[in-house]
Protein backbone atom coordinates (compact mmCIF):
# COMPACT_ATOMS: atom_id res chain seq x y z
CA UNK A 1 0.00 0.00 0.00
CA UNK A 2 2.94 2.15 -0.58
CA UNK A 3 1.06 4.80 -2.57
CA UNK A 4 -1.88 5.18 -0.49
CA UNK A 5 -1.11 8.47 1.22
CA UNK A 6 -3.43 9.07 4.30
CA UNK A 7 -5.64 12.04 4.20
CA UNK A 8 -8.59 12.09 6.85
CA UNK A 9 -11.76 12.20 4.80
CA UNK A 10 -12.51 15.74 5.62
CA UNK A 11 -9.14 17.17 4.18
CA UNK A 12 -9.48 15.10 0.91
CA UNK A 13 -12.00 17.60 -0.72
CA UNK A 14 -9.83 20.62 0.24
CA UNK A 15 -6.66 18.56 -0.73
CA UNK A 16 -8.51 17.58 -4.30
CA UNK A 17 -9.39 21.45 -4.94
CA UNK A 18 -6.09 22.93 -4.42
CA UNK A 19 -4.53 20.27 -7.21
CA UNK A 20 -6.93 21.44 -9.41
CA UNK A 21 -6.07 25.27 -8.71
CA UNK A 22 -2.28 24.31 -9.06
CA UNK A 23 -3.25 22.56 -12.27
CA UNK A 24 -4.95 24.98 -13.55
CA UNK A 25 -2.50 27.75 -12.61
CA UNK A 26 -0.16 25.32 -14.51
CA UNK A 27 -2.38 25.45 -17.77
CA UNK A 28 -2.34 29.15 -17.71
CA UNK A 29 -6.23 29.10 -17.14
CA UNK A 30 -7.46 31.54 -14.72
CA UNK A 31 -11.45 31.35 -13.82
CA UNK A 32 -13.20 34.75 -12.99
CA UNK A 33 -13.49 34.74 -9.40
CA UNK A 34 -17.52 34.61 -9.15
CA UNK A 35 -17.29 31.22 -11.48
CA UNK A 36 -14.60 29.91 -9.68
CA UNK A 37 -15.75 27.47 -6.99
CA UNK A 38 -18.44 26.35 -9.62
CA UNK A 39 -16.26 25.30 -12.54
CA UNK A 40 -13.51 23.93 -9.95
CA UNK A 41 -16.37 21.79 -8.73
CA UNK A 42 -17.33 20.32 -12.11
CA UNK A 43 -13.68 19.12 -12.79
CA UNK A 44 -13.90 17.77 -9.52
CA UNK A 45 -16.37 15.51 -10.23
CA UNK A 46 -15.09 14.77 -13.59
CA UNK A 47 -11.31 15.06 -13.37
CA UNK A 48 -11.79 16.87 -16.60
CA UNK A 49 -10.03 19.77 -17.03
CA UNK A 50 -12.11 20.58 -20.54
CA UNK A 51 -15.06 22.08 -18.57
CA UNK A 52 -12.45 25.21 -17.46
CA UNK A 53 -12.94 25.96 -21.21
CA UNK A 54 -16.45 25.09 -21.71
CA UNK A 55 -18.31 26.65 -18.89
CA UNK A 56 -20.48 29.45 -20.18
CA UNK A 57 -21.80 31.78 -17.39
CA UNK A 58 -24.60 34.48 -18.13
CA UNK A 59 -24.19 38.05 -16.18
CA UNK A 60 -23.91 37.32 -12.74
CA UNK A 61 -25.00 34.34 -12.83
CA UNK A 62 -23.55 32.41 -10.25
CA UNK A 63 -25.09 35.52 -7.66
CA UNK A 64 -28.36 35.11 -9.41
CA UNK A 65 -28.18 31.10 -8.31
CA UNK A 66 -27.63 31.95 -4.69
CA UNK A 67 -30.10 34.35 -4.22
CA UNK A 68 -32.80 32.42 -5.43
CA UNK A 69 -31.19 29.50 -3.40
CA UNK A 70 -31.64 32.04 -0.48
CA UNK A 71 -35.14 32.76 -1.53
CA UNK A 72 -36.31 29.12 -1.41
CA UNK A 73 -36.18 28.45 -5.02
CA UNK A 74 -37.19 24.28 -6.02
CA UNK A 75 -34.32 22.46 -8.04
CA UNK A 76 -35.90 20.63 -10.88
CA UNK A 77 -33.66 17.61 -12.23
CA UNK A 78 -34.55 15.56 -15.86
CA UNK A 79 -32.81 12.22 -14.35
CA UNK A 80 -33.06 10.15 -10.93
CA UNK A 81 -29.50 10.10 -10.93
CA UNK A 82 -28.99 14.25 -10.79
CA UNK A 83 -31.79 14.53 -7.50
CA UNK A 84 -29.84 11.76 -5.99
CA UNK A 85 -26.76 13.72 -5.91
CA UNK A 86 -28.02 16.76 -5.12
CA UNK A 87 -27.75 18.07 -1.54
CA UNK A 88 -31.42 18.42 -0.05
CA UNK A 89 -30.72 18.60 3.01
CA UNK A 90 -28.22 21.85 1.86
CA UNK A 91 -30.78 22.89 -0.18
CA UNK A 92 -34.12 22.29 2.42
CA UNK A 93 -32.18 25.04 5.04
CA UNK A 94 -33.74 27.25 2.73
CA UNK A 95 -36.64 25.85 2.15
CA UNK A 96 -36.16 24.75 -1.24
CA UNK A 97 -37.23 21.30 -2.34
CA UNK A 98 -35.46 18.63 -5.17
CA UNK A 99 -37.41 17.70 -8.00
CA UNK A 100 -37.66 14.83 -10.59
CA UNK A 101 -40.37 13.78 -12.36
CA UNK A 102 -38.72 11.65 -15.51
CA UNK A 103 -40.04 8.97 -13.91
CA UNK A 104 -43.95 9.44 -12.67
CA UNK A 105 -46.36 6.83 -14.68
CA UNK A 106 -48.07 10.21 -15.38
CA UNK A 107 -45.85 11.18 -16.94
CA UNK A 108 -44.64 8.65 -19.02
CA UNK A 109 -48.81 8.16 -20.23
CA UNK A 110 -48.90 11.70 -21.31
CA UNK A 111 -45.60 11.58 -23.48
CA UNK A 112 -46.66 8.33 -24.92
CA UNK A 113 -50.32 9.43 -25.77
CA UNK A 114 -49.05 12.56 -27.12
CA UNK A 115 -46.06 11.38 -29.08
CA UNK A 116 -43.47 13.85 -27.13
CA UNK A 117 -40.68 12.97 -24.65
CA UNK A 118 -41.12 12.56 -21.07
CA UNK A 119 -38.49 15.18 -20.66
CA UNK A 120 -40.68 17.62 -21.86
CA UNK A 121 -43.58 16.49 -19.76
CA UNK A 122 -41.73 16.74 -17.18
CA UNK A 123 -40.53 20.38 -17.69
CA UNK A 124 -44.31 21.33 -18.44
CA UNK A 125 -45.23 19.41 -14.96
CA UNK A 126 -42.34 21.48 -13.34
CA UNK A 127 -43.68 25.02 -14.67
CA UNK A 128 -46.55 24.81 -12.81
CA UNK A 129 -44.46 24.78 -9.64
CA UNK A 130 -45.61 27.70 -7.93
CA UNK A 131 -42.76 29.88 -6.90
CA UNK A 132 -39.01 30.13 -8.10
CA UNK A 133 -37.39 26.92 -10.29
CA UNK A 134 -33.77 26.08 -10.97
CA UNK A 135 -33.74 23.66 -13.52
CA UNK A 136 -30.67 21.44 -13.87
CA UNK A 137 -30.41 19.67 -17.06
CA UNK A 138 -27.71 16.71 -17.04
CA UNK A 139 -28.98 14.10 -19.66
CA UNK A 140 -31.94 15.39 -21.95
CA UNK A 141 -30.94 17.84 -24.84
CA UNK A 142 -35.43 17.70 -25.51
CA UNK A 143 -35.37 19.09 -22.16
CA UNK A 144 -34.04 22.13 -22.83
CA UNK A 145 -35.57 22.25 -26.11
CA UNK A 146 -38.94 22.06 -24.13
CA UNK A 147 -37.69 24.98 -21.81
CA UNK A 148 -36.62 27.30 -24.83
CA UNK A 149 -40.21 26.89 -26.49
CA UNK A 150 -42.34 27.91 -23.41
CA UNK A 151 -39.66 31.05 -22.65
CA UNK A 152 -40.11 32.06 -26.42
CA UNK A 153 -43.85 31.09 -26.58
CA UNK A 154 -43.84 33.34 -22.70
CA UNK A 155 -45.78 30.56 -21.52
CA UNK A 156 -43.21 29.99 -19.02
CA UNK A 157 -40.08 31.45 -17.62
CA UNK A 158 -37.33 29.73 -15.40
CA UNK A 159 -35.54 31.67 -12.74
CA UNK A 160 -32.53 29.64 -13.75
CA UNK A 161 -31.34 27.07 -15.76
CA UNK A 162 -28.37 25.09 -15.78
CA UNK A 163 -28.19 23.06 -18.93
CA UNK A 164 -25.16 20.26 -19.41
CA UNK A 165 -26.93 17.52 -20.82
CA UNK A 166 -24.46 15.11 -22.38
CA UNK A 167 -24.48 13.43 -25.84
CA UNK A 168 -24.04 13.80 -29.17
CA UNK A 169 -27.26 14.14 -30.87
CA UNK A 170 -28.84 17.76 -30.35
CA UNK A 171 -26.91 18.16 -27.42
CA UNK A 172 -25.12 21.23 -28.68
CA UNK A 173 -27.78 22.75 -30.57
CA UNK A 174 -30.28 22.48 -27.47
CA UNK A 175 -27.59 24.39 -25.21
CA UNK A 176 -27.38 26.75 -27.94
CA UNK A 177 -30.92 27.66 -27.83
CA UNK A 178 -30.65 28.39 -24.50
CA UNK A 179 -27.49 30.89 -24.62
CA UNK A 180 -29.73 32.80 -27.31
CA UNK A 181 -32.43 33.61 -23.99
CA UNK A 182 -32.43 36.36 -21.47
CA UNK A 183 -32.99 33.41 -18.67
CA UNK A 184 -30.02 33.55 -16.85
CA UNK A 185 -27.73 30.09 -16.79
CA UNK A 186 -24.74 28.01 -16.68
CA UNK A 187 -23.99 26.19 -19.47
CA UNK A 188 -21.38 23.95 -20.47
CA UNK A 189 -20.77 23.95 -24.17
CA UNK A 190 -20.44 21.18 -26.11
CA UNK A 191 -21.49 17.66 -25.99
CA UNK A 192 -19.98 17.23 -22.47
CA UNK A 193 -21.86 17.22 -19.32
CA UNK A 194 -24.17 14.33 -17.12
CA UNK A 195 -26.40 14.07 -14.42
CA UNK A 196 -22.79 14.17 -11.86
CA UNK A 197 -22.26 17.43 -13.72
CA UNK A 198 -25.54 19.25 -13.13
CA UNK A 199 -25.68 17.69 -9.49
CA UNK A 200 -21.87 18.68 -8.64
CA UNK A 201 -23.17 22.40 -9.82
CA UNK A 202 -25.99 22.59 -7.79
CA UNK A 203 -23.76 21.56 -4.88
CA UNK A 204 -21.22 23.95 -5.65
CA UNK A 205 -23.94 26.91 -5.29
CA UNK A 206 -25.50 25.09 -1.73
CA UNK A 207 -21.31 25.23 -0.46
CA UNK A 208 -20.51 28.94 -1.54
CA UNK A 209 -24.07 29.70 0.78
CA UNK A 210 -23.02 27.45 3.77
CA UNK A 211 -19.43 28.48 3.32
CA UNK A 212 -19.88 32.30 3.31
CA UNK A 213 -22.53 31.53 6.21
CA UNK B 1 -34.85 25.77 -34.03
CA UNK B 2 -32.62 25.43 -37.11
CA UNK B 3 -29.98 23.54 -35.31
CA UNK B 4 -32.40 20.91 -34.13
CA UNK B 5 -32.62 17.83 -36.23
CA UNK B 6 -35.74 15.78 -35.45
CA UNK B 7 -34.50 12.28 -34.06
CA UNK B 8 -36.93 9.99 -32.61
CA UNK B 9 -36.41 9.07 -28.88
CA UNK B 10 -35.75 5.27 -29.41
CA UNK B 11 -33.49 6.03 -32.59
CA UNK B 12 -30.79 9.07 -30.21
CA UNK B 13 -29.08 6.16 -28.69
CA UNK B 14 -28.60 4.06 -32.09
CA UNK B 15 -27.44 7.37 -33.57
CA UNK B 16 -25.16 8.17 -30.70
CA UNK B 17 -23.42 4.71 -30.70
CA UNK B 18 -23.20 5.40 -34.43
CA UNK B 19 -21.41 8.36 -34.07
CA UNK B 20 -19.21 7.46 -31.11
CA UNK B 21 -18.21 4.06 -33.26
CA UNK B 22 -17.00 6.95 -36.33
CA UNK B 23 -15.16 8.62 -34.49
CA UNK B 24 -13.13 6.00 -32.55
CA UNK B 25 -12.32 4.80 -36.24
CA UNK B 26 -10.93 8.42 -37.57
CA UNK B 27 -9.09 8.27 -34.04
CA UNK B 28 -7.55 4.95 -35.23
CA UNK B 29 -8.83 3.07 -32.07
CA UNK B 30 -10.04 -0.70 -32.43
CA UNK B 31 -11.50 -1.55 -29.12
CA UNK B 32 -11.49 -5.45 -28.47
CA UNK B 33 -14.72 -6.98 -29.52
CA UNK B 34 -15.65 -8.39 -25.96
CA UNK B 35 -14.69 -4.56 -24.26
CA UNK B 36 -16.40 -2.63 -27.21
CA UNK B 37 -20.32 -1.83 -25.77
CA UNK B 38 -18.94 -1.17 -22.43
CA UNK B 39 -16.78 1.31 -23.23
CA UNK B 40 -18.80 2.94 -25.51
CA UNK B 41 -21.07 3.00 -22.91
CA UNK B 42 -19.04 5.03 -20.88
CA UNK B 43 -18.09 7.47 -23.46
CA UNK B 44 -21.30 7.80 -24.42
CA UNK B 45 -21.99 8.69 -20.56
CA UNK B 46 -19.43 11.25 -20.98
CA UNK B 47 -18.89 12.27 -24.36
CA UNK B 48 -15.14 12.02 -23.00
CA UNK B 49 -13.04 9.56 -25.78
CA UNK B 50 -10.51 9.23 -22.81
CA UNK B 51 -12.08 6.09 -21.89
CA UNK B 52 -10.86 3.96 -24.92
CA UNK B 53 -7.78 4.49 -23.67
CA UNK B 54 -7.50 4.15 -20.15
CA UNK B 55 -10.67 1.28 -19.84
CA UNK B 56 -8.86 -1.80 -18.27
CA UNK B 57 -10.31 -5.26 -18.32
CA UNK B 58 -9.25 -8.29 -16.68
CA UNK B 59 -9.24 -11.57 -18.82
CA UNK B 60 -12.58 -12.19 -20.06
CA UNK B 61 -14.42 -9.74 -17.71
CA UNK B 62 -17.15 -8.99 -19.53
CA UNK B 63 -18.28 -12.28 -19.83
CA UNK B 64 -17.49 -13.14 -16.61
CA UNK B 65 -19.62 -10.16 -15.30
CA UNK B 66 -22.55 -10.75 -17.73
CA UNK B 67 -22.71 -14.76 -16.02
CA UNK B 68 -22.71 -13.35 -12.74
CA UNK B 69 -25.52 -11.24 -13.41
CA UNK B 70 -27.89 -14.17 -15.06
CA UNK B 71 -26.73 -15.72 -12.12
CA UNK B 72 -28.54 -13.36 -9.68
CA UNK B 73 -25.04 -11.48 -8.78
CA UNK B 74 -26.31 -8.18 -7.03
CA UNK B 75 -24.57 -4.56 -7.17
CA UNK B 76 -23.44 -2.96 -4.59
CA UNK B 77 -22.47 0.75 -5.16
CA UNK B 78 -20.55 3.32 -3.43
CA UNK B 79 -23.18 6.05 -3.69
CA UNK B 80 -26.89 6.69 -3.96
CA UNK B 81 -26.15 8.50 -7.86
CA UNK B 82 -24.52 5.21 -8.84
CA UNK B 83 -27.54 3.39 -7.50
CA UNK B 84 -30.18 5.55 -9.10
CA UNK B 85 -28.39 5.02 -12.03
CA UNK B 86 -28.12 1.81 -12.38
CA UNK B 87 -31.09 0.05 -14.47
CA UNK B 88 -32.55 -2.23 -11.58
CA UNK B 89 -35.60 -3.62 -13.68
CA UNK B 90 -33.07 -5.23 -15.78
CA UNK B 91 -31.06 -6.84 -12.98
CA UNK B 92 -34.32 -8.14 -10.99
CA UNK B 93 -34.86 -9.87 -14.50
CA UNK B 94 -31.97 -12.30 -13.29
CA UNK B 95 -33.48 -12.15 -9.28
CA UNK B 96 -30.18 -9.27 -8.97
CA UNK B 97 -30.46 -6.69 -6.47
CA UNK B 98 -28.98 -3.49 -6.26
CA UNK B 99 -28.04 -1.81 -3.02
CA UNK B 100 -25.96 1.38 -1.18
CA UNK B 101 -25.29 1.46 1.93
CA UNK B 102 -23.31 4.55 2.32
CA UNK B 103 -26.23 6.51 3.50
CA UNK B 104 -27.29 4.26 6.05
CA UNK B 105 -27.49 5.90 9.90
CA UNK B 106 -25.86 2.79 10.96
CA UNK B 107 -23.03 2.91 8.69
CA UNK B 108 -22.09 6.34 9.74
CA UNK B 109 -22.56 5.32 13.25
CA UNK B 110 -19.98 2.71 12.43
CA UNK B 111 -17.64 4.90 10.53
CA UNK B 112 -17.38 7.65 13.49
CA UNK B 113 -16.96 5.24 16.32
CA UNK B 114 -13.85 3.78 14.42
CA UNK B 115 -12.16 6.16 12.74
CA UNK B 116 -12.88 4.93 9.12
CA UNK B 117 -14.76 6.34 5.82
CA UNK B 118 -18.65 5.17 5.75
CA UNK B 119 -17.47 3.47 2.18
CA UNK B 120 -14.89 1.56 4.09
CA UNK B 121 -17.82 0.16 6.65
CA UNK B 122 -20.39 0.01 3.97
CA UNK B 123 -17.91 -2.70 1.81
CA UNK B 124 -17.60 -4.83 4.89
CA UNK B 125 -21.45 -4.41 5.33
CA UNK B 126 -21.55 -5.54 1.38
CA UNK B 127 -19.45 -8.30 2.01
CA UNK B 128 -22.20 -10.06 4.15
CA UNK B 129 -24.19 -10.60 1.55
CA UNK B 130 -24.85 -14.26 1.11
CA UNK B 131 -24.28 -14.82 -2.83
CA UNK B 132 -22.10 -13.33 -5.61
CA UNK B 133 -21.67 -9.59 -5.46
CA UNK B 134 -20.53 -7.38 -8.49
CA UNK B 135 -19.11 -3.67 -6.72
CA UNK B 136 -19.38 -0.61 -8.98
CA UNK B 137 -17.16 1.73 -6.92
CA UNK B 138 -17.81 5.08 -8.72
CA UNK B 139 -16.87 7.66 -6.12
CA UNK B 140 -14.67 6.23 -2.52
CA UNK B 141 -11.12 5.07 -3.49
CA UNK B 142 -11.30 3.85 0.25
CA UNK B 143 -13.87 1.70 -0.65
CA UNK B 144 -11.36 0.16 -3.03
CA UNK B 145 -8.97 0.35 -0.73
CA UNK B 146 -11.09 -1.91 2.06
CA UNK B 147 -11.94 -4.48 -0.47
CA UNK B 148 -8.26 -5.05 -1.85
CA UNK B 149 -7.32 -5.28 2.17
CA UNK B 150 -10.65 -7.84 2.41
CA UNK B 151 -9.18 -10.23 -0.65
CA UNK B 152 -5.58 -10.08 0.81
CA UNK B 153 -6.76 -10.92 4.23
CA UNK B 154 -8.47 -13.97 2.38
CA UNK B 155 -11.78 -12.39 4.58
CA UNK B 156 -13.44 -11.96 1.89
CA UNK B 157 -13.78 -11.96 -1.88
CA UNK B 158 -15.77 -9.99 -3.95
CA UNK B 159 -17.30 -11.77 -7.70
CA UNK B 160 -16.47 -8.75 -9.28
CA UNK B 161 -15.02 -5.52 -9.13
CA UNK B 162 -15.70 -2.13 -11.51
CA UNK B 163 -13.46 0.44 -9.85
CA UNK B 164 -14.07 3.46 -11.40
CA UNK B 165 -13.67 6.39 -8.74
CA UNK B 166 -12.76 9.87 -10.04
CA UNK B 167 -10.21 12.42 -8.33
CA UNK B 168 -7.11 13.17 -7.57
CA UNK B 169 -6.31 11.83 -3.89
CA UNK B 170 -5.55 8.03 -3.88
CA UNK B 171 -7.81 7.63 -6.78
CA UNK B 172 -5.02 6.15 -9.21
CA UNK B 173 -3.45 4.15 -6.37
CA UNK B 174 -6.63 2.75 -5.29
CA UNK B 175 -7.41 1.61 -8.57
CA UNK B 176 -4.00 0.10 -8.70
CA UNK B 177 -3.78 -2.13 -5.46
CA UNK B 178 -7.11 -3.98 -7.37
CA UNK B 179 -5.35 -4.58 -10.59
CA UNK B 180 -2.88 -6.33 -8.51
CA UNK B 181 -5.62 -9.25 -7.41
CA UNK B 182 -6.71 -12.18 -9.11
CA UNK B 183 -10.63 -10.76 -8.82
CA UNK B 184 -11.97 -10.04 -12.02
CA UNK B 185 -12.51 -6.74 -12.58
CA UNK B 186 -13.08 -3.54 -15.52
CA UNK B 187 -11.07 -0.64 -14.48
CA UNK B 188 -10.55 2.87 -15.42
CA UNK B 189 -6.56 3.41 -14.98
CA UNK B 190 -6.05 7.58 -14.20
CA UNK B 191 -8.13 10.19 -12.47
CA UNK B 192 -11.32 9.89 -14.31
CA UNK B 193 -14.66 7.95 -13.73
CA UNK B 194 -17.70 8.70 -11.44
CA UNK B 195 -20.77 7.64 -9.98
CA UNK B 196 -22.55 7.91 -14.04
CA UNK B 197 -19.72 5.76 -15.36
CA UNK B 198 -20.29 3.05 -12.46
CA UNK B 199 -23.44 3.04 -13.49
CA UNK B 200 -22.94 3.22 -17.34
CA UNK B 201 -20.60 0.18 -17.43
CA UNK B 202 -23.47 -2.08 -15.05
CA UNK B 203 -26.11 -1.12 -17.72
CA UNK B 204 -23.90 -1.80 -20.52
CA UNK B 205 -23.38 -5.13 -19.24
CA UNK B 206 -27.35 -5.76 -18.18
CA UNK B 207 -28.10 -4.11 -22.18
CA UNK B 208 -26.06 -6.79 -23.83
CA UNK B 209 -27.42 -9.54 -22.20
CA UNK B 210 -30.99 -8.00 -23.21
CA UNK B 211 -29.94 -7.85 -26.53
CA UNK B 212 -28.74 -11.14 -26.44
CA UNK B 213 -31.89 -12.76 -25.30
Amino acid sequence: MENIEYVRPQDIEKRSFAIISKELEEKGIVLPKEQELVTKRAIHTSADFDYAKTMTYSAHAVGIAKKLIQNGADIVTDTNMALAGVNKKELAKYGGKAHCFMAEEEVAKIAKERGVTRAAVSMEKAAQIEKPVIFAIGNAPTALIELYEMIKSGKYRPAFIIGVPVGFVNVEAAKDLILKTDVPYIINRGRKGGSNIAAAICNALLYELRDEN
